[in-house]
């Protein structure tokens, strides 16, 4: 059984890691090499281009930060988790859920949904 | 893009099949042969497991129905829902959120997640 929590955790840090080489380090830590990611605005495939997402969206709102919301679960290989986005000391802006899968106990895909997000 | 309310549909309709004829009839319409299914008491491999998936909710749960809840969205090949069981005229006692994907259309593979459950 997968550690719902410690999963989700670990992907909000990679989230929220604008350093490119550390977050190359998180990204080899917990996800696979040839990981796979979409929502419905982005989409990557393998460790270095979804660095590069995780890093455009540091350049597209600078300061802001992800946030878990809720209670991540899971069964078997499958971690579902909710997250805000948006800068300290404010409403997020933006909220999201995910569905996380594993392999060998690292992420090697997920889909996003989003859940809020101005119309603006 | 995925017209998800749709595949939503189509995704309550085969839960709610409970001629077995007639829920084969749907999986071959909405799912592919292949499709799997994996929610956190339940796993299915491939079109006549998922049905006899079904079938054994509906041998459990006599005249309890599925219905859409919220607003089935999706993007790509993916589309999420969500859900709830009971009989007709009650609170029903058991919500889901499933997460599907598409390949040609179809249903090719589902995870479900159990918002609310009984404890008992």
């Amino acid at each position: 059984m997968v550690d719902a929590a410690t999963i989700a955790q670990a992907y909000i840090e990679t989230w929220n890691e604008s350093n490119p080489q550390q977050r190359m380090a998180v990204l080899d830590r917990h996800w696979t090499r040839d990981a796979t990611y979409v929502d419905p605005l982005m989409r990557g495939d393998g460790a270095a281009q979804i660095s590069g997402l995780v890093g455009a969206v540091h350049e597209r709102f600078p300061g802001f930060r992800f946030r878990l919301t809720g209670k991540p679960d899971g069964h078997g290989d499958y971690v579902r988790l909710s997250w805000s986005l948006g800068p300290d000391g404010t409403v997020p802006p933006i909220e999201g859920s995910d569905v996380v899968r594993l392999r060998d106990g690292r992420i090697c895909s997920v889909i996003g949904f989003i859940d809020r997000a101005p119309t603006a």
